[in-house]
C-alpha cells in the first residue's frame, strides 16, 4: 500500500482527492490537514466524507506516509513541499507553485518570490498523458493547471505535427465556481453567480497564460500566440473550452482527425468525439475523462474540449500521476 | 415630492429600495449610505443601480430628507431611527430592532440590549393591509420580517374568525438565498446551495418566532401554538410558506374560502387563487404580491402562500407603507 | 454471477440502475431495453452512460438472464413482470404496478384495471430494511415509491413502538425534478423550473398516500392521518422531507432517539444524525443512503428526512434488494 | 394611442412582448393570440401576465389595430404578415421570415420556399440603431434575431471605419434556455440543463450566420469571414457574445474606444464599458441595454457583448421600432 498525506484537505480540491484516494485499491491515506478545522472529522465539513480526523500542517507525521499532495494556496505549498522532499518522501502539488520553470515568470505572474526556486527544474509538468517517462522517478509534481490541462491536451497532436498556421489561438473558456475555491468571496455568492454569466481577466492576463504557452514551447519551435478568455459558468463543476486554430492549408477533416485518433486512440483519459459531436459537461464531470470534439470551418479548427476541473483538471490527475510514479496501473481508482 | 433617505443601500434589500424608490413618481432619493462603498458610485456596486453616490453614515444630512429607510443590520439601526425621529423624520425601519414589543424578548431572540428600548411603544407593526389607521400618522414602522409576512397575512382571516382549532399551526417555509444577505458566508456560496435544500434552525428557535407569535396574540386571545421550519431554496429570491392549519369542524371549503374574499377581495397586493390553484414562487417574484392558495385535507386547511422576500418580505412592504403614512395612493410605485 | 435485464433503460431511474449494475461485481448487464432508442447505444443516449446495445422489449431475450428491472410507466410494466415471471425468473419492479396490495385501489389511484391483480398477494414490498425476511425468497418486489421511502424510513421506529399520538401526520416533501420523468414536458423545463419553487397535488391527492398509508397499517394497529404535500425544487436529484409528528406525552428527546439507535444502529444505509444536526440533499445525493435528523418542538417531531430520488428512492434501493434477494452481501455495488 | 396585435403572445417572446406594451404609455393592446390556449385568459398560462382572452389567428380582427407584432415560428409569420399588410397595418416581424433579403438564401437556410418572396425587398432589418431613417415610413419591419443583435451592435463601429484587418472575426455566444422557446424538448429539461453547458451548431452552421453575413455586408465592401459559435447556458435568459476580432496594426487601445464613443455615446440603448470592465448577463438581464466591454490583447480585440435575449434580442427592439415607426420617443416603455 501506497501511504499518503492530504495538505489542504478542505477545500474542493482536496475533499475530491480524499474521495477519490479514500476507493484507490493501492493506497492508504495516513493524514489529512486543515488548519482551520483541525481536531474535527473532515466529515464534519462535508457530510458526505470519509470520517478521518483533520490535523494542523505542524502535526502532521511526514514519516508516516511515501507521498503527499499539497492542495494548498500558491506559495504555502512550496516550504511544505521542501520539507517533504528533504525527508524523502514524493510530492505532487496541486498549487502554482511548480508549473513555471522559470522563478522570474512566477513572481512576474504571481507577485511573490518563488520560495523554493532550486526546485524548480526537478519538478516534472504532470500532464500525465505527456510525462509518464519523467514520472517514474519523479520526487517532485507540479500538478497542471485546470484551464491549462483542457487547452493543452487538444493543442499537443496539432503543435507537433506543426499543423498550425500562423496567428493566434483563441481559447474561449468557461468553468464552474468550485474553481475558485470555497473562501467565502462576494462574487462567489449563489445569488450573485445564479442567472448569471461572466467574464473575467480575458486576453492575456490570467495567470494560466504563460503555463499553457511554457508547453506549447516544448512542443513546438514557433507555438501561436494565445487569446485567453476564462468566463464563469453558473455550474457547480466542469469546464469547456472552446479553442480556435487557424490551421496550415493542406489539413482537412480526416488528416485533422487522424492527428488525434493517433494521439488519443490508446489513452484512457482522453476521449475524441466522432465526427459532427461536440464536447459538453455531461460528458465528463465526475470523472476523469477530457473529452474533445473537432469541427473544421473553413481552415478554422474548432475544438470543444471538457474537463472536470475538480478530476481530470486537479484531484484526478493528480491520482493519475500517482499511479504512474509508484508502478501501479494508472487507471487505478479513476473509473 | 417625499424626499427619503436609504441607510444601507448596497445589501440585496437597500438595492431593491434603491430601484423602488427611483421609479417612484413621488419620491426623490436624498441620499444612500453605505460605510464600505462610501464615495463610489451605487451603479458601481450594481451594474443595473442608478448612479448615486453613496455616503457614510455620518456624512449623510438628515436635514435633506423627509424620511429615512434604515436596512441594516439590527442593533445598528436603532441609533440611527432615534437621532432621525429627534430631528423631526419619520422613520421606516427594515431591521429587526423595533419588530418586538418588549425589550426583554428583544435581548433574549437578538442576544443584545435593545438600543432604544422607550421607542418600542411608538412603533407601528408595519404589515400594510393591517395598520393602515395606525401608519397615516405614525413616526416610526417596524417593517415586518420577510417570513412573517409569508405566514401573517394567511392566517390573520383565521385568527380573527376565531376558526383554528386547538393544536399547533405549522408553518414549513422555503426561502431564495437572498434573505440571508450579501455578506460573504462559505455556507451562501454557489457551490454549496446549488443542487441541494436544507432546513435550518427548525421548530421554535428562528427569531421570526416570536415575531409571528406576537402578531398572532394581537387577533386572537388564545392563538394557536406555532412550529416553524425555514429551509434554503437555490434560487436568488421568493419564499413559499406551506402552512398547516388544523380548523374547527364547522368549516368547510365555502365558509373558509368566504373568511379569505372578506378580507383580501379589495387588497391589491394579495391575491386569493381560486380552487384547486396553489401558490408558487412564479406567481409573485418581482412583485409586491402576496399569493395565497388554499387546500383543504380532512380538517386541515393546507395554505400555500407566496411572496418575494425582497418585494413585499421587505423594500416593498417598506415602500407601501411609506405610501400609506404620507397620503399618497398606496400601489404608487410598486404595480 | 447473476444476469440481470433491464426494461426501460433509458429513462433517468434505468439510467441509474445500468450505472449502478455496471459497477456491481456479481452483477452481469444481459440486454436493456428502450422502445425510443433501439438499435442505438445506451452511450448514444447518455455520454457518460456504459456501451451497451438497446434492443426493444419484444426482442429481449428473457432465457438469456436470471432477474429483470421493469423501470416502466406504470400498467406497461405488470404484463412484462407477468411474462417474466411464468418464465421462472425473479422480477423488481420499478414501477408503481406491485406496490398497493389492493387491485381495487389500484384502479382508483391509476385510473385503470391491474393489469395482473392475481400477482398482487405475492409481490413483497421491498422496503429493504423491513422485508429481508420476505426478500429470500421472493419472486416478484415492488420497489417502493420515492416519496414513500423517505417518509416510510423515519416513521416506522415511531409506529411500531406506538410513540404516535393522536391526530395527523403531516409530511412535507420536496423533490428534484428528475423524478418527474425524463418526458419532454412544459412544466419541467428549465425554462420553468429555474427560480421557481411549486408545490403539486398536496392535501390527499397524490398516488404516494394510499401507498404509505397501506405501509402504517402494516406498522400500527391505529395509524394516524397523513397529509402529504410534495414540492418541485430547481434540484436535478434529491428528495427532503420535513415530517410533523404529534408524540404521546410521555416521550422526550432521549427516548425518541433511542427508538431511532435501536432500530438503524446497525443499518448500513440509514444514518441517525446527532442532536442539533438536520438532513440535506448534500448529505444523500448519489448514494443510497437515508439521513434522519431529529427536532422536538415541544410534542412535536420535526423529522427531516433525505435520500437521493434516483438511488434509495429508486435504483439503489432496487439493487439493495436485488442483493438481498440472491445472497449475496447487501451492499454490494452501493458503496 | 397605438393599437396593437399579438399573433403568438403565449411564447417566452410573446409573453415578454405583452408585459411591455401592457405598460406602454401610448400603446393598447387589441388582441393577443394563442392556437393552443384560444379562449383562456393569457394570465393563466402564466400566473404574472396581464389578464387578456386568447384569441386564435382566424378570429383576430385586423381591423381594430395599427399594427401587429408576429412572434410566431418561420414560416408561419409571412403569410400574417401578408395579410396585415393588405389591410393596411404595419408589420414587426419577431420571426425569421424577413431577415433575409434573398429568397434563396432563406430557402437553403430555413428548408422550405418563402411563404411571400415579393415582400423581402420591401422589409427593413430592424436593428434599430442602424435603422431609423428608414423606420419610420417601413410598413413591414424584420426585428432581428438575438445572437445578431449581440454580434452586430458591437461589430457595426468596427466594419464603417474599416478597422478590421484581413482573416476572421469569432463570435463564441452563449444563451440562456429561453431563447429556445417554450415548447417541450427533452434537451430543454431541468435535468438536462442544470449542472451542463454545451455548444451547439458551432461554425459555420447555425441560421444566425448569413443574418450576421447579411449585415456586415451593408457596412463593408469586404466583410471579414465570420466563425459563429452558440453554446446554451443553464441560465433562463441573456446572451453573452465573446467576440474576437483582428485589428488593423494602426489601431490602438485609444483609436478603437473612440470609434465606439462616436458611435454609440448618444445612443439609450447601448452601454460601451470603462476601460478595463467587461460585460455581464448581470448588466443587461431584464432591460433592453446592450452593453459592450473592449479588451485589446495584442491586435485582437475582445469585445464582451451582452444583452437579454428576450428583451433587446426580441420583444424589447420589437417594441423600440414601433417607437421609432410611430413617431413616439424612442425608449418609451422601455426604460
Amino acid at each position: 500500500m501506497i501511504k499518503a498525506g492530504i495538505f489542504g484537505a478542505t477545500g474542493y480540491t482536496g475533499l475530491e482527492l480524499v474521495k477519490i484516494l479514500s476507493r484507490h485499491p493501492s493506497v492508504e491515506i495516513g493524514f489529512v490537514t486543515s488548519e482551520m478545522y483541525a481536531g474535527h472529522s473532515l466529515s464534519a465539513v462535508y457530510p458526505l466524507a470519509p470520517d478521518l480526523t483533520l490535523t494542523d500542517s505542524e502535526s502532521s507525521d511526514l514519516l508516516t506516509v511515501d507521498v503527499i499532495f499539497t492542495c494548498l494556496p500558491h506559495s504555502a505549498a512550496a516550504p511544505i513541499a521542501l520539507k517533504a522532499l528533504n525527508a524523502g518522501l514524493r510530492v505532487v502539488d496541486l498549487s502554482a507553485d511548480f508549473r513555471l520553470r522559470n522563478a522570474g515568470s512566477y513572481s512576474l505572474w504571481y507577485g511573490v518570490q518563488h520560495p523554493a526556486p532550486h526546485l524548480l527544474s526537478e519538478a516534472v509538468y504532470g500532464l500525465t498523458e505527456f510525462a509518464r517517462a519523467e514520472l517514474v522517478d519523479a520526487s517532485l509534481v507540479a500538478n497542471p493547471g485546470c484551464f491549462p490541462t483542457s487547452v493543452l491536451l487538444p493543442l499537443q497532436p496539432l503543435l507537433v505535427a506543426k499543423a498550425i498556421d500562423a496567428g493566434t489561438v483563441i481559447a474561449d473558456s468557461k468553468s464552474g465556481v468550485s474553481g475558485a475555491g470555497r473562501s467565502p468571496k462576494q462574487n462567489l455568492l449563489f445569488a450573485e453567480v445564479s442567472n448569471n454569466f461572466s467574464p473575467y481577466k480575458i486576453g492575456r492576463v490570467h495567470r494560466h497564460v504563460p503555463e499553457i504557452e511554457q508547453a506549447m514551447g516544448w512542443w513546438s519551435d514557433d507555438p501561436p500566440d494565445l487569446v485567453f478568455s476564462p468566463h464563469l459558468l453558473p455550474t457547480q463543476r466542469g469546464i469547456l473550452s472552446t479553442i480556435y486554430v487557424p490551421l496550415k492549408d493542406e489539413l482537412d477533416d480526416e488528416s485533422v482527425r487522424a492527428l488525434y485518433t493517433n494521439a488519443y486512440d490508446e489513452e484512457p483519459f482522453v476521449d475524441v468525439l466522432d465526427q459532427g459531436k461536440l464536447a459538453t459537461l455531461a460528458h465528463v464531470n465526475y470523472t476523469n475523462q477530457c473529452c474533445i470534439g473537432l469541427t473544421l470551418a473553413g481552415q478554422i479548427l474548432v475544438i470543444t474540449a471538457a474537463i472536470d476541473n475538480l478530476v481530470k483538471g486537479a484531484a484526478g490527475q493528480a491520482v493519475q500521476n500517482l499511479n504512474v510514479m509508484f508502478g501501479v496501473e494508472e487507471t487505478s481508482g479513476l473509473l
